[in-house]
């Protein structure tokens, strides 16, 4: 095969990706949903800053798309919550697609509301693929270190939101802060950085009104 | 593009992948080479359990290949601890492949020792994408939560030796051990799985002796 037939192969997969998304786009906001693709390596906690931030969502209705390679723990967890929310497995796929999400998108009778799309575990692919959301919620947290933006820059290049999960352990662990910023900032000047902790439950109300305001810009 | 020529451009590339994986095993084997694909998600600490690895290695020469999206923090930090260290930027790839580490190999001037190849972060593709490795190095951590075997089970399967590192953190978060050596073992009924803490500088002989015991099959 030569690289040439693979490059355009490549090319022709991103293209009808790009291509769906914007048609899944268009459905959620004709629909009043807002489309929010949540980003994170595994284990940052996505299934958990999703539980805080929907309960304290009050009238506005959440719907979620679990995406995982395999296992459907986090969607029986959010189901068990009383949340709408379907499971997606890519069986080795290492990110989600538009046509997955269109597809598990007619699973819900979307009215009005926010749609979490949690994708796969990893820092590197789904930072490429739009799958037909408004706006990026990268999550990360201080276990991880705070070189996360200089070894994986598209994620937070692309990110609208940066949530730092976890600092109810950062005394235990090194977490250089003022590095970590430093690399946000030289590649994304504009994201609200939220600092919050799902155990103790602190930090969620900027996450809020930050979706409340994307929101609203999604109702008109 | 049609869905067959995708699958046959995708297979192409693992065929490529396999058959250069395997002159380069053959090759480290010659040369008396142990090499080492060490996988794990991003913020493991992956270079940190590497670094306690090689300064208990004694006469065994330590080499190091490290893979990054960008930047070459490791690679640096390795370097100035007096270690043999080649950067990789696969600038966007989420793994590396054969290819590139036949070539960064022929930076070095090979002789008995052990190669340490740190794999970009990501619990996905590393784990399909053969390198040229006698053996693969999972490395986990108690922060990351104890479902991880069931969600990314490939790497689990396939790894030879499987760490968990950042056990000084057990008592500030929920790590159940039972339920993650359940979907360990359904997965893989032979890896060790070592506890290890480089805060703490503790549990690395057992991966040091399964290192020396690997080497000497390789010595022959």
């Amino acid at each position: 095969m030569s690289e040439n037939k693979t490059v355009e192969v490549m090319e022709a997969i991103y293209d009808k990706n790009e291509e769906v998304a914007k048609l899944t786009n268009a459905d959620f906001t004709n629909k009043g949903i807002l489309a929010i693709n949540v980003i994170g390596a595994p284990g940052v906690g996505k299934t958990s800053v999703l539980c805080q931030i929907i309960k304290r969502l009050g009238p506005v209705k959440p719907y979620v798309i679990e995406g995982d390679i395999e296992a459907d723990y986090d969607t029986k967890l959010l189901q068990a919550l009383g949340v709408e929310a379907v499971q997606i497995n890519t069986g080795g796929a290492c990110h989600l697609d538009s046509p997955l999400i269109a597809e598990a998108a007619q699973e819900f009778t979307l009215q009005e509301g926010i749609l979490f799309i949690e994708n796969i575990g990893n820092l590197v692919c789904p930072a490429e693929f739009m799958i037909g959301e408004h706006a990026k919620l990268l999550i990360t947290n201080v276990t991880e270190g705070s070189d996360k933006p200089y070894k994986y820059p598209l994620a937070f290049e692309k990110a609208d939101l940066i949530v730092i999960n976890k600092v109810d352990l950062l005394s235990y662990v090194d977490f250089d802060e003022e590095f970590f910023m430093a690399g946000v900032r030289a590649l994304n000047k504009m994201a609200p950085v939220v600092k919050v902790s799902c155990k103790n439950e602190e930090g969620f109300e900027e996450i809020i009104k930050w979706l409340e305001n994307k929101h609203a810009s999604v109702k008109k």
